[in-house]
């Protein structure tokens, strides 16, 4: 599926020397002509980025002209200079684009700690000004402005006819770890030109991001920059959308956060497998979420799939410290389709078809089925490989 | 410090082929000559192995007169037939050693999910019944028969004087990964000729074992088999403990896990670095320990430590998120004694410095100070280095 910019967007993604390599765009402008309504979802961590704050006053909203962005630096850690530093990034991106102050939202990623090199955002804000548009050369140059460690950049669309007008959601997002689950632990921007009241906005973000941001990990290390945005500038035309058009347009959103989450593990530093978490049998639906996040977040169940090694005594026993209760008799595993354990008990398997499975697939498909009731949930991990390690002893000094 | 036999005891470690390495010892045999009294701290895993099912019934006790020991395969997630193996496997040492079936404690570690190798069991129980001995070196081979991937055994004395007696507590240990914290995540086997009544003992061990094994991880993974036992034989004569006496006792005790605990992530699979996480400033204990443990265990501060690499913003921003309520603004940092963010602000400091301090000692110290109240704790844990993951990536299949 082609994606494309939403109508009445614009988008710019610049190199302006925040990172050291020219070939590396590290600041990104997003404009909606018209006033949007905005609402955004952000990290729960205690200690967040000044951004996470400026946002946090200013959605939801019903009047957002452009979301700033820039990569290198979080802005996070940086006391009240940081907080200034924010707003002056707000300011020049207004002025940019002939928007009030409070019509921006900022978001930064990167290092924590350090100050943001402000004369040189101010360069990359009008360079970007100067470069807007809404083809895919576009948005592909905005995505990548939002990387760090990320591999690849991250994109995905949905377009879908409601009472007769066609409507674009597509989304933009960043994330390669610092990846802890519980809330939207990335940067995600998701533009649509559906009408969307702010309120309405929010709770489809809102629920959309449980089901998907909420849902992924790399490493368990929840970021102080986490932030997804919506921005609903209702250029598709029609009114604001409810009832059945608002289901349509949920589910689209829903699997644009979706494909958008998942493509964050899949490129987890050093990955080299998705790991897909299936647990169904519970008893509610946090349940499920805590069982599931508890075996994602296991050092030893991510290095035992980096090494293609279907050792179920790791999965098994991630579930039960992961202080839900139920019955460990009840329990059955599979792996790639292959019954390990089941109700309890070891059962013979193939180790080495399993193992061969799991090696020759980037997607490895746990399945843990449990006997306390109806609930299930999914969720996404990356494996922990050598790789990781590397990268992350090495970053930064 | 030497480490001793206390009175009354005896021990041996043997190899009986359950490891494939004939110069490992795989089966150790702890022999109380009298009757004793014992306590036992399990693991609160839901999956847990076939002996913790064992011990928790036959702790406390005021009767026990052996543990038996295998390590390789851990007996867990292995059904009914595991908990006739265990069964067993006490009957065997019992009979081995003149005692009945119910005096004797099983403790099994290694793999999970695999059936212990009962002939194998029978001759090692046999072997090691024939070579009991109260030497230091009988100590070294009961500490190495309970060894998995550990590196170095792990042992702990203290000899102290109660009421003009001399009385030995003397502990062995093991452990090295799948260590999370939160209950005693090792195999741990304390002596001690000292008089203690069940209860006393029990209360003594719990509380030393969440100053010590409660406070220690390596990579967050709770195991299905930690066990710390504490067999107490009264062999240094006199009444049970009690007033001044016992606070003594329990203030040697407490020494004897705080040294084998730390052992253990110091021993951390393809650990670098033994770190110290003391927090303090909190508005009460478990806050702290909360904190602590949610620093200890983000991989990222772990890779950061590895690297040598003073990411303060990692070990702030875990605090962030470990639960806990505090003031982000109140926070001060220091590394190896470096102050590197003070009151929620960065500091200057010299990176080259720290990252030259770190690089050089095996211990790293991180002081987290908080200003909530004046509650605190320290947490010991390992780095994670690029040798953990391939050590876990290669090991059972």
């Amino acid at each position: 599926m082609s994606v494309c910019v939403p109508k009445g967007f614009l988008l710019a993604g610049v190199h302006c020397r925040i990172k050291g390599d020219p070939r590396k765009q590290d600041l990104t402008l997003v404009v909606s002509e018209t006033p949007a309504t905005a609402a955004g979802v952000y990290t729960q961590n205690l200690v967040h980025g000044a951004p996470v704050a400026l946002n946090r006053r200013r959605t939801p909203s019903n009047r957002i002209r452009a979301i700033v962005v820039n990569s290198g630096v979080a802005n996070a850690c940086t006391g009240e200079r940081g907080l200034r530093d924010a707003e002056q990034m707000a300011r020049l991106a207004a002025a940019a684009c002939g928007a009030e102050e409070d019509q921006v939202l900022v978001l930064s990623t990167g290092v924590i700690g350090a100050f943001l090199p402000m004369d040189k955002i101010a360069q990359g804000i009008t360079a970007a000004a100067g470069k807007l548009a809404a083809d895919e050369a576009a948005l592909v140059s905005a995505a990548r402005g939002m990387m760090t460690t990320d591999t690849v950049h991250k994109l995905a669309g949905r377009s879908l006819e409601v009472s007769g007008r066609q409507i674009r959601i597509t989304g933009l997002a960043k994330g390669a770890a610092m990846m802890g689950p519980n809330m939207a632990t990335m940067l995600a921007v998701i533009l649509t030109d559906a009408a969307l009241l702010p309120e309405v906005a929010q709770a489809a973000l809102a629920a959309a991001a449980d089901e998907s941001f909420n849902c992924i990990s790399v490493d368990g290390h929840m970021s102080t920059s986490d932030t997804a945005l919506l921005l609903a500038n209702g250029q598709a035309g029609g009114e604001p959308l409810c009832g059945d058009d608002l289901a349509g347009f949920r589910r689209g959103l829903g699997e644009v956060c979706v494909e958008l989450a998942r493509a964050i593990p899949a490129d987890g530093e050093g990955a080299t497998h998705l790991i897909s978490i299936e647990v169904c049998g519970c008893a509610n639906r946090q349940s499920a979420r805590q069982i599931a996040k508890t075996v994602a977040n296991s050092p030893l169940v991510k290095t035992a799939i980096a090494g293609a090694d279907p050792n179920w005594g790791r999965i098994v026993s991630a579930a039960g410290y992961a202080g839900v209760p139920f019955d460990p008799a009840g329990v059955t595993l599979r792996i790639n389709g292959f019954l390990l354990y089941e109700g309890g008990t070891p059962v013979g398997f193939d180790a080495r078809a399993v193992s061969e499975s799991i090696r020759s697939h980037r997607d490895t498909l746990v399945e843990l089925e449990l006997r306390e009731g109806e609930a299930g949930t999914r969720f996404w991990t990356s494996d922990l490989t050598a790789e990781y390690v590397r990268l992350n002893a090495d970053y930064h000094t």
